[in-house]
């Protein structure tokens, strides 16, 4: 029902400010000042730089206008959060810049609730941000720290380090192709525990892999826009090129009945997975690096001099499996 | 003219992505990592904590479609970087999540023109920020830094302390006033040098006054809301009341031909002005303040105990001038 009288102070206070931001004292400990005054005041631990970064998700461009709220709040802050993770950060801080038609509350309810929730888990406190009616839309920027001199970035990966990729892949490109397939048939509202949507809808950052393989990468991205574009990113920013073993690829189990082709097109192609891929040495032992990240480690090819990006078989021979990642100006 | 091939990464390199992206030797190191990772990298003086802010202006909303663009990049920078001037803080760096429904090189270029002149100006060099195809609007988020301990807050005022204004007021009412007066009244394109519409089109950030200020004042608030608005503001942060007298208010020089009725509603009332409102102790000697501020300090008032706001006239007769601020989802 809508609230038309509700302002954007009385909007902030009874959506986003819980009584303890993220109930993690660390995390908490760290927020000098949080909502409520011309800015927020975070305290990064001595030595450490600051990593900030921002994403807007608008709808009808990055969703349907009928996602369900709660996970729409989860995956805003996801995209965000997998950001740090990608440069191997803790966070500090997020800040929410939302925009809707109006003030309603059968949507802020569960938007919000999506949204604390993970910020919770993730030990990241919500310390600012603005809410203004207009087109639904979020944006979301996240505040990290990492010790100087010690942040991941896409630039350091060189030939023989391992290509490596944390959970499975192609999951939100076939929960994508569900939900417009669902649209396409009718009017049914989406489910938000369809669970061939769960990675679409529930997208988990990888912020325990991060950290975990700070020490030990040479590189690393999280996987936004599909796994080629992504390791082309990589692979510009080093001057290297890349090769990678089709059967070695983690395939979602949301990809278990789909056909060959699409399969291979929603893993190596599929945007908003939010997996990290990684620039390994070879040396470095993966599993107990698996174990403190929480999550499966897999090595799917090697980053190679030159600067071609090749997908091969199990014998070796190259499939054609380019295609373009997501951008949201070039379609 | 569109360009509707221009991807999101040439058009972030081609409009804000300039060789420096602050010129500032002193900015630019402290930027470890700018646009182009997953996140830029930012290394705040030791001993400081980060002040972080986020403001998002839409289109309809925040300001009209034909908005002269070199104005409005300024202005959604400016309102940011007021926040952090009302904290006391020095810019660290700035993102900015810009919403386009095309990529329009007569629109972007001076866009970003106006946007990149006020972030040298101000030292605050572009790290990151995201580009999308819809609605126009733009959200900007300002890092910057205070030695820990130090930020201004609104909470701080005391009875007694001086109710302390930058610069002149109500310039930007007065100028909304003949922009609507404008578009009522026909066609004609805005007029970005427009004198009447000079501080609605080209506020400026009090940085430099927020850091001379910053030992020596109580509180402080930047004037986005309007005058009595944003001094409630700091009175309900502060448990105290105030007293302005009226005419001791600085007038925008935009005013002179206005009515009386008019002008005290655009000075008390108006928004968008982003001046500084401070509490000062009666003993701060404020000259040499304006000097290294590089603006007019005005005493305007009082900061009282109770938590009532009054305007009085030049008898001390109370006026009634109260007028609720801009809040984006009340109207």
């Amino acid at each position: 029902m809508a609230s038309p009288s509700l302002s954007e102070f009385d909007l902030i206070r009874r959506y986003f400010r819980p009584a303890g931001p993220s109930g993690d004292p660390v995390a908490d400990a760290r927020v000098v000042l949080g909502v409520g005054d011309d800015a927020a005041l975070l305290r990064p631990d001595a030595g450490h730089e600051v990593v900030v970064s921002t994403d807007t998700v608008v709808e009808g461009r990055h969703f349907f206008p009928d996602h369900p709220p709660e996970s729409l709040g989860h995956k805003a802050l996801a995209a965000s959060l997998s950001d740090l993770a990608a440069m191997g950060a803790e966070p500090l801080g997020v800040l929410l810049s939302l925009a809707v038609p109006e003030a309603e509350d059968a949507w802020l309810t569960p938007f919000s609730e999506g949204f604390l929730r993970l910020a919770r888990a993730m030990r990241a406190p919500l310390v600012g941000g603005d809410t203004v009616r207009g087109p639904c839309s979020a944006g979301v920027t996240v505040l990290g720290q990492v010790p100087a001199g010690r942040a991941l970035q896409r630039s350091g990966a060189r030939p023989a380090d391992r290509v490596v990729v944390t959970g499975e892949l192609g999951g939100a490109a076939i929960g994508l192709a569900a939900e417009i397939r669902r649209r396409d048939e009718g009017a049914r509202p989406p489910d938000a525990n369809d669970p061939v949507c769960k990675r679409l809808f529930w997208p988990q950052p990888r912020l325990a892999a991060g950290l975990a393989l700070r020490e030990h990468a040479h590189a690393a991205i999280d996987l936004s826009d599909g796994l080629l574009a992504d390791l082309e990113h990589v692979c510009a920013a080093s001057g290297c090129g890349a090769r990678v073993d089709w059967p070695a690829v983690p395939l979602d189990p949301a990809l278990a009945g789909a056909d060959a082709a699409l399969a291979r097109d929603c893993a190596l192609g599929g945007g908003d997975d939010y997996e990290l891929l990684l620039a390994v040495p070879p040396e470095v032992e993966l599993a107990p690096l698996a174990e403190a990240a929480g999550v499966a480690l897999h090595v799917i090819g090697e980053f190679t001099a030159g600067d071609a990006i090749r997908v091969v078989d199990a014998a070796g021979a190259p499939l054609d499996a380019r295609r373009p990642g997501h951008d949201h100006f070039a379609d």
